[in-house]
């Protein structure tokens, strides 16, 4: 019987607990959103003791699923104000249902402002000072908790940007080499973890197993889910071999690049940050090429890559970091991207969101657009925590509010990623109505608008996108119970028998009966007790808009604006 | 008949028009909301071409009424995303009225930063450039103002703050002396001006005078308040012989003295910076203790405030700005006080949220809590605009989010004032409900709360508060749309034949029939016209809440919580 772990920070207890009925079924997305939407006060201050801060495994995490393994983490966003799940790869999810514990959640603050480790081990669970680990980086961090935990276990971390409580603050959770590369990045779960005082959590499951009620069944259907991976172009082909950067060039020929804070739908420069140039960079200074950062992944998306000396650097930086520090602030360097996604990684700073806030910083004149060394260098700054970081720290929204920007891109408060709205629609959609503020992860339109995966909807044209929003979203958010990378999604939705053999995962493991159907209810499900949190801490149809910039200001090269009625998004949740 | 000036900053014609029939009838507070209602996309960005600044005079204004003159500032707030209505004393108003203006239309903006100053006289109106203006403080920009366009003229201008379209900037209007004093401070009107690229507004109505329909009737009824007014022992006696400092010791004496950041409802520096000190040490300089911020003001609860050597220092600093760069941050130097009142009036801050602003940062530790000098010195970075100053020149919330401190005093994004909500519980409803933010002026419950005027309400208690606030936040919007100042209240809440002379004036200078009926009526129109655009915007009943820490965190001495229900809460706008 799976376990709740409660950490209270204020009196430094920690207890077990079994999972209680109303939670019960659920796994990853679908269990932090309902512990935090039962438990957590709709209008509390994120980083008040009133908040909790969720990690919670998939439902198929530590069994023999390929590419399973997500860890989510939940809580009130202090970026967005809602509700909020990020997810990370990484090994520690394993680890943690291999304890038998389904979620920890982290009550309550000290008020002495100390920081502590949480320990998880098949001895117990305690929390011990973290003192020592003060104002470290995720890299120092890690080595320092290595030595005095090994090597097997797992670490989950913030860096200092998490303990000074910035909005832009990354959970980080190590990968299979023990390093802090896989980050729950969006909405500042960082910073709840900051305000919680816990500056770190260590698993180490020792020689603990999962328990599967039919592991046979499991097997048999995790290598039928294997094989058809293999099959897919996305997942077979263009993932192992590109990772996720292959997008640059897709999303740039299609002229929805957001380049110099979304001013420009293509970017000159693309070429020269694309996935095929990394690749080449990568072999040619002896880095990885196709990696695996969690156990038992078939896609290998990740990488390592090397600096110019042919030592590492970091891993190899995803398609929406190399956007985000690149095309959305004018620069083509791809070292400089590197060492900014190490840096974001180090201090703990969601890519994406320190991107998107640095290019907002740009369009204020406060580095030029394409200045490299002036982007990292804003970056220490937030290290350092100067006010000027702080500001950049906080995200986008607060950036722009702070240097008078108009053009801010952000939904609900968070930074528009990678896919200008205005060239690809139906993402549009996704990151007005999202639960979450503007969110690429959470209904990937971009699949069937521009790679015709799962379908093929006109990117430019308004009609259709709001039902294709939908059920991609009701998709993602069951998938994001299991702990299932998204990723597989792209074979899910072109081949129904990847959805049959997770749904035999699922029943094997758990001797369940589910049905396609109940697989979607659940989705479903998660996106209702979703919006009713937000709705109760008073986000409404209002709040569901893009910035009014995208629908007057067209896009180039296409010049168009974003255009879905305002009627389709408000009938995204209609079901 | 009136008319609408239209100024549009794109390209910079300005034209006249009648009065649109929707209008007619509306003034000051009215007017502004009526125009912004109208016209402004309630989700537009605040600093962007959407949003409009609308300038009105009050229905009163130019005439013979006492204490009448007030401006009103209204757009689309960069502070809290509401609508927004701002109004201060001086000499503008009268001059606009003698014009034949009923209100400016500020439109659009400018595409290359330019700067421009709007002059306004029986000649006509044009657009001039006010590129020599550029990053000047108000008294300078007002000193070379005067050098062309001479002592007669009343400027409207913007400082730094307004030109870096910070949050908190203010626009300023000339007193009586020609001197930038009197402010339109909350919500950040003078950003949206700057975001207009309009430094300055001049007006000079030469020889022009009012049309009244029936000056005898309007004058006798005019006599009435005046009377009225000198009779009531706070508009006759405490204002003009304290100034609103007075309030300091009584409201200490209450508990609900905000202090450090709203930890405490005593100061112990209170004694040092009351308005009883205040009084002596003006008179010990031979400053003015008794003074007149607009013409024909009977109450005369301004002054002018000199320093050690007997020179002008800056006017007399109101019981708010007292208070904030006081108490609230643990300040009880009156001399540092008044150096950061001329500071906000010299930058173009409100001194409201400045001082809220500091009290968190403050807390955050950038300052201790009682460092004047060091509280003088966030001022000039806010002057300068560097990362720090900017961070607090757009306000307590994006302080709050910044720094990561989670009590930060606000409702929706403004800061609360001078009267702490748990202490007094009635002007509590009004910051929670008000449509402007957190704003004691719009439902000032601290009359009958604490002044026992205009009623008796236990402060502590939460029954009745509601049933309070909404009466007087009905009486207010319509008081606001007359022109004449919020104190005349005073006189008329506990005198009914105050209103009465009030709609005769009315009715005199526009040959109207209105009741008291009527007048209240408008009231409840501008409120709705208020509500109505801040919903299409997203804001619902759980934005009409108080921070959670009010209610959960006891204050001192009295240890009592913020207590009023959330359906009393949602019932203020019942009518």
């Amino acid at each position: 019987m799976d376990s709740i772990c409660r950490a209270n920070m204020k009196d430094l207890t920690v207890t077990m607990e079994e999972v209680p009925e109303p939670y019960k079924g659920l796994g990853g997305r679908g269990l932090t959103s309902a512990i935090v939407h039962g438990e957590v006060p709709p209008t509390c201050h994120p980083l008040g003791p009133s908040n909790k801060l969720v990690i919670a495994t998939g439902l198929l995490s530590g069994t023999t699923a390929p590419s399973s393994g997500r860890l989510s983490a939940g809580g009130k966003s202090p970026l967005t104000g809602t509700i909020k799940e990020s997810n990370a790869g990484g090994t520690a999810s394993a680890e943690i249902s291999r304890l038998g514990i389904a979620a920890i959640v982290v009550e309550n603050q000290p008020t002495d402002g100390a920081l502590y480790t949480l320990v998880l081990t098949p001895d117990g669970a305690q929390l011990v000072s973290a003192d020592a680990l003060k104002g470290m980086g995720n890299y120092d961090a890690v080595a320092k908790l290595t030595e005095d935990y090994g090597e097997k276990a797992s670490y989950i971390t913030i860096g200092p940007a998490g303990e000074m409580k910035l909005a832009a603050a990354s959970i980080a959770v190590t990968d299979r080499e023990n390093r802090p590369t896989r980050h729950a990045g969006r909405g500042g779960l960082g910073a709840v973890m900051g305000s919680k005082g816990l500056k770190a959590i260590v698993v180490d499951s020792g020689d603990r197993k999962v328990s599967v009620h039919d592991p046979d069944a499991c097997l048999a259907a995790a290598r039928r889910l294997t094989e058809l991976l293999g099959e897919h172009p996305v997942t077979g082909e263009g993932l192992p071999t590109y990772g996720t950067n292959v997008l640059a060039n897709v999303i740039n020929e299609a002229g929805a690049y957001p380049t110099r804070n979304f001013s420009d739908g293509n970017f000159e420069g693309t070429e020269k940050i694309s996935g095929e140039t990394q690749r080449d960079t990568i072999l040619e200074r002896e880095g990885t090429a196709t990696h695996a950062c969690l156990p038992g992944c078939v896609m290998r998306c990740s990488r390592i890559y090397n600096d110019e000396n042919g030592e590492y650097l970091t891993k190899g930086p995803e398609y929406e970091t190399v956007w985000a520090h690149g095309a959305d602030c004018g620069i083509d360097d791809l070292d400089a991207i590197a060492q900014m996604d190490r840096l974001d990684d180090d201090y703990g700073l969601d890519t994406i969101e320190m991107g998107v806030a640095i290019g907002v910083a740009m369009a204020a004149g406060v580095k030029a657009f394409g200045d490299a060394q002036g982007a990292i260098e804003l970056l220490h700054e937030v290290g350092k925590g100067t006010p000027l970081g702080r500001i950049l720290g906080s995200g986008a929204e607060v950036t722009g509010r702070v240097f008078g920007v108009p053009n801010v891109p952000v939904v609900k408060g968070q930074g528009i990623p990678a896919y200008d709205p205005r060239g690809i629609k139906g993402i549009g959609v996704t990151y007005a109505t999202s639960t979450m503020g503007a969110d690429h992860t959470v209904g990937y339109s971009v699949a069937p608008n521009i790679l015709k995966v799962g379908g093929d909807v006109d990117p430019l044209r308004p009609e259709g996108q709001a039902d294709l929003s939908r059920g991609l979203q009701i998709a993602t958010a069951a998938l994001d119970c299991t702990g299932l990378c998204l990723f597989t999604a792209f074979c899910i939705l072109d081949r129904p028998e990847a959805m049959d053999a997770i749904r035999d995962m699922l029943n094997a493991k758990y001797d369940w009966e589910l049905s396609a159907d109940d697989i979607s209810a659940l989705g479903q499900k998660v996106l209702k007790i979703e919006r009713e949190f937000n709705a109760a801490a008073g986000f409404t149809a209002a709040d569901d808009r893009l910035p009014d910039f995208f629908k007057e200001e067209p896009l180039a090269p296409h010049n168009v604006v974003f255009d879905v009625p305002d009627e389709d998004l408000d009938a995204v949740f209609n079901f």
